[in-house]
């Protein structure tokens, strides 16, 4: 098998590719020119294309990849956006994918396993999104139903919730919680941590389910041919409110630290309810709780 | 009035432009630096803003213009798009209006109204794109929808059909079948046209009465504070086939030319019957009958 990975440098990205790797396929890689891979990742394992953001440079990185299938992760994530945020968001959550498609139909590469978010549906509608991220990737969705409507390219769109797992450097809960978490067991004596009444429901998905998912995805892709364009969601089936999460995350490692719920207001499209009308990947589930989850993540942490 | 216009180089925004004029309203545009206007746009009369391409020189200009109403019609249109127009295609049709909504909320420029295109809707479904063009425009009415909902902006969106009317340029239907009766006015003696079927029905609406929609909107966008987010189908209430469109056009001008109806084959992704779920916008109906538009068109080529 050979496979074309986009994002390698985020966090599932890396991981995706540590799978690839492992079920000794050969990946291949499109980076930006100053992007950095994570250091766990040889180098000498994989091929890495350059894109320097051109259609010609992605038609000429796909050519040589000649991959069965695209994993495309490649994403600009913010939670809200600031005014000189607005071309890196354009540019790499639809432009690039839009250059992607094109070269996948230039090259005739006919699979595609693409990233969305739950966040497309605020309150589960339809379509509301919660960000302007989140239109981003609406937006992509729009193009991409063109390219499979007209054009050779079969894809299943996978929407994701929340993630987490080991090595995880990126701004949210669970590396928060585990920083704090770390100086608790350091002895530190910390203030209570402000948060909001916590009644949000979560839906985290640990990170190897995740990427199983890529991979079944691929499965189902290369299996089913009468597959044009699929969503589905990657949904835990552990769903807890916030505050409840944070008590299991503290059951689970044994530790706890003080906490101050209410403190903080909600935000302004705090999502209450996640999506929960997406259709469940055929031969997928989360298989690992929250609690084993979250302690593999902290025993990861020790053990780093 | 103050007002914004983008795409005042097109054929609908050059009329546009002399319509605000015409109105006394104070009329700014936002060029590209290579932008050209119309000869028959006085310069001294409208306010010209050149925007760099950053986000930065939109909310300066946005900033300077202080409109009450943009009239967004900046468009990149391609029927059948090439590898090489994929970046313009996003950069023109997602990034330049997403940076022109983050303007306006920078700016509490708050009424925008919006162009989009009936083939967004092949075949009258709810989202199926023609092209990669009404994808484009899909995947930017995604984004306006996160604006809408979560800023101070209000839209109305024109899904428009064809248009025509004097001064045409554009490489459409009934500058072409202008450029035959001129020949045959001339003399000339023409090889027979040759032609699809001509069963595709065709929704034409002249050019006077899609500026009419546009200013519609702006006022009821004014009147109705109601309205966060409309869109509305500029309909003509004349749904001709191709075959019987053409030959009223040689009926209304009194001039023939020989035609080989069933020639060519269809376009691949030939529209045979147009979207026509699309609400009415209020208070406005195309009033130039076809055989009238013909004529008018004509008669402005004469005297030309």
């Amino acid at each position: 098998m050979r496979v074309l990975i986009t994002g390698g440098t985020g966090y599932i990205g890396q991981h995706l590719i540590e799978r690839c790797l492992s079920l000794g396929w050969e990946t291949h890689l499109i980076l930006r020119p100053k992007s950095v891979l994570a250091p766990q990742i040889q180098k000498e394992r994989v091929a890495i294309h350059i894109h320097d953001g051109s259609t010609k440079s992605m038609i000429e990185i796909l050519q040589k990849a000649k991959a069965d299938c695209v994993f495309h992760l490649a994403t600009y994530f913010c939670a809200e956006h600031r005014a000189e945020e607005i071309t890196g968001l354009i540019e790499s959550n639809v432009l690039f994918g839009t250059q992607l498609l094109q070269a996948m139909v230039e090259t005739k590469t006919p699979l595609l396993v693409n990233t969305g978010t739950a966040w497309q549906h605020f309150n589960s509608a339809h379509y509301v999104p919660v960000s302007l991220y989140a239109a981003t990737k609406q937006a992509f969705s729009d193009i991409l139903q063109f390219f499979t409507d007209t054009k050779k390219i079969r894809a299943i769109n996978l929407m994701i919730f929340d993630t987490y797992g080991p090595k995880d450097t990126r701004k949210k809960l669970v590396p928060f919680l585990l920083s704090q978490a770390k100086k608790v067991q350091q002895g530190e004596s910390l203030p209570p941590l402000e948060l909001s009444l916590g009644e949000q429901l979560m839906n985290f998905v640990y990170i190897s389910d995740i990427i199983d998912a890529f991979i079944t995805a691929f499965e189902l892709l290369k299996k089913d041919q009468s597959i044009t364009q699929e969503e589905f969601a990657l949904s835990s089936s552990e769903l807890l409110s916030l505050k409840d999460f944070i008590r299991l995350f503290q059951e689970s490692i044994q530790l706890s630290f003080p906490l101050d719920f209410g403190k903080k207001p909600y935000r302004e499209r705090e999502v209450m309810l996640p999506w929960h009308e997406g259709k469940r990947l055929p031969g997928w589930a989360a298989r690992i709780s929250l609690k084993e989850g979250i302690q593999l993540t902290w025993q990861s942490l020790e053990s780093s």
